[in-house]
């Protein structure tokens, strides 16, 4: 089980947690990607770069001269309270009316999955994932030794029917369903949403499974048309854990995400955050509270949106008047990401080399499933990008991608035997 | 095994090592010593009152307009590259030399811990630590069901004879042990310094047994009496495991801890950082890289020494002055705290309430123990209130202690039955 036994003179002692971790080989790609020279349409950094950083700046220098013994001292493991009453306002925004009591502020929403996972899984209980899912959830439910079981999605989202017939066949087997894990709005990485309809028929079945639903929803208010979506939470105060983050409405520098959870779970969520770092830095959470008290932020948001709308355009118009035949894509109405399917016989991940070769990067959909599925697929994003380095990054793309397919017919398909586990190409952060 | 059945509605569903976490009567007890009535001797605070906080801010300003774009995004999951050299440069002043590439930043050195116990610590795995120890470390082991086992010590830290013999004992029953946790500088709660003598038999002992040893040292730079002590990690860089943190000696409120630990160890790190919370704030790093590049803060610690070694002092002379006869206590050259035990047949959990009643707050002995041992002991910490509140609280203590001696005298012990497990207060942030 422990890999690296003749380099790592401590292999013999890691909990068996620990011993599958080990650094993907996509990593090492991506160091590379991250040259000027390469279009990276893998990473999923926010651009920030449209925040008026000198007015941040005189807010933080108030902030710390008037409320400095605060801001610098330690925060309580729950969060500020007031921090919390300005998050139950955001979230009101889709429909949500939760109690500051029942939130934790969390070091994102990653730190809000790690907890969840924490309190409710053990070895080899399942979770259900979405097909593709969100990586880093999939790397955390893989460190709590879940077995994780992926539930299809189509253009309108997670597929009721497969939804209800997993549970049903998992009830079968007398498996243990732990929650659905979910990203309803403007999925990572396939960009659909799912429709008012399915949110309803994802709830009753739920509620008919006894399931918990996580719902993590870091894109819901940068959608590009109308208003944003009723979230799941809206409808199901009892059943949903919804999830939140400031990193792309405002900044990830902070690093303040949170969760809502029925008050019996948020105070096991407390305890639990008190055990991983006892608080979280009290200054971030001073500085989004000001950024809310005291910014124009419904403002910057909608700059947001029209910036990254601008963005999904580019790469929507590109990839319809570049790609090769028998390429699919999503269409996003929101969100970061384009979930690109390749025609039958290319391998995205053995393509990926020699895409970075020629200056283009890409995230290979295998990291997005924890069985092996995805290797047609990739996710692409938009978010970070300027709109011209994004065209210019789908024709190199176009390029390699013709290319593979005329050494398709030429010699077959040449793939690569299917793997199983999580192939995590790290963090969104790159 | 799952408590408050009755009550919440998820009780059927937590994972094994949740089902144990409620939170300690104590805690509600502490919620009524935060008045400003009680003289609070329980908090673990910094007192953080000498920062010139219009300096901070100005400094903070700066960052922000400056260095805004990368303080406001995403960081990597190992912390900034010059954060981790100026880390460097810090545990330099204990004899560390370190590589900034076997450093990990993290939210406190509490995380460093969770991490750490998360790649080391199976269920049912051993995990030593001082008898009495940092209740922090005691929750995580707990989060992770370590079997902790407790080394005694004496006025010299950690007693290496008892050392050898537990690890001999365990040896002898096949019990493997992950690590030994040890505060060997002003230790929480005790007060205790490990003397030099006895670091290098620590190290003999632990090397010969092939036992990790993790050195948590948040006091280390706050000392009373003439330079730093050389740290464990200094003499034996492959098998000490280094934890900083800049909580006591610049300010909690951004929440920057470190590991330094052997290569791979912190590589394994970094990978559950990763999965743990992605990274950690972008904006909390680039402040205190940007507070030890330009602000005099060897100056400042040097003033909160001073400052704490007021207050140790009037603690120390007003415990030696009105204290009852058969009390004991420890006499810190550093740190925090100062460890109190009361005479035979006395309570320190039973009297909590009666001295909260007469406004005064300490945190009992059970706490710092996973075995129930401690109830004859207190904590009592001198970092935060001005020297006249400490005089005055320790006026209150004693007379309490007086009334129970009394009581005694009367009524017999009237002791309740010891019970075990880990009866967490809460963090030392209240």
């Amino acid at each position: 089980m422990h890999q690296h036994s003749r380099t790592d003179p401590y292999a013999d002692r890691y909990a068996d947690r620990a011993a599958g971790m080990v650094a993907s080989e996509i990593r090492a790609l991506f160091a590379v990607a991250s040259r000027p020279e390469v279009v990276s349409l893998a990473g999923g950094m926010p651009n920030i770069a449209a925040l008026p950083l000198d007015v941040i700046g005189g807010m933080l220098d108030e902030l710390t001269r008037r409320r400095g013994a605060e801001a610098l001292q330690y925060a309580s493991a729950q969060g500020d309270p007031e921090l919390r009453a300005r998050i139950c306002e955001v979230m009101a925004l889709e429909g949500v009316h939760g109690s500051p009591d029942d939130v934790i502020v969390t070091v994102g929403s990653q730190q809000a999955l790690d907890l969840l996972t924490r309190i409710f899984v053990d070895p080899g209980d399942v979770v259900l994932a979405e097909a593709p899912s969100y990586v880093g959830a999939l790397g955390t439910f893989a460190m709590y030794q879940a077995d994780v079981v992926h539930v299809p999605l189509d253009s309108e989202g997670l597929v009721p029917a497969a939804l209800r017939e997993t549970l049903e066949r998992l009830r079968r087997e007398g498996r243990r369903v732990k929650f659905l894990y979910t990203v309803p709005t403007f999925q990572n990485p396939a960009g659909v949403t799912l429709t008012a309809a399915r949110r309803a028929e994802l709830l009753d079945i739920c509620a008919a499974h006894g399931v918990l639903v996580i719902e993590d929803n870091p894109y819901g208010l940068l959608g590009f048309d109308g208003e944003p979506m009723r979230a799941l939470r809206a409808d199901d105060p009892d059943h949903v854990i919804y999830l939140g983050s400031f990193s792309k409405t405002f900044a990830p520098g902070f690093r303040i995400g949170w969760a809502l959870a029925p008050h019996a779970v948020r105070a096991k969520l407390v305890l639990a955050a008190e055990s991983a770092i006892l608080s979280h830095a009290s200054f971030s959470q001073f500085a989004v509270r000001e950024y809310l008290m005291t910014q124009p932020w419904h403002q910057q948001i909608k700059s947001f949106r029209e910036m990254y709308r601008e963005r999904r355009d580019a790469m929507l118009d590109a990839l319809e008047s570049m790609m090769p035949a028998g390429c699919t894509w999503t269409r996003p109405a929101g969100g970061f990401f384009v979930w690109l399917t390749l025609p039958e016989g290319l391998d995205a991940k053995a393509m990926a080399p020699r895409a970075i070769a020629d200056r283009v990067a890409y995230v290979p959909g295998t990291g997005f499933y924890a069985d092996g599925q995805g290797r047609r697929n990739m996710r692409l994003s938009y978010c970070y990008p300027e709109p011209d380095r994004i065209r210019e990054g789908v024709r190199r793309l176009a390029s390699v991608v013709e290319r593979e397919i005329e050494l398709r017919d030429t010699f077959g398909t040449g793939r690569a035997p299917e793997r199983s586990g999580v192939d995590t190409p790290g963090p969104d952060t790159a």
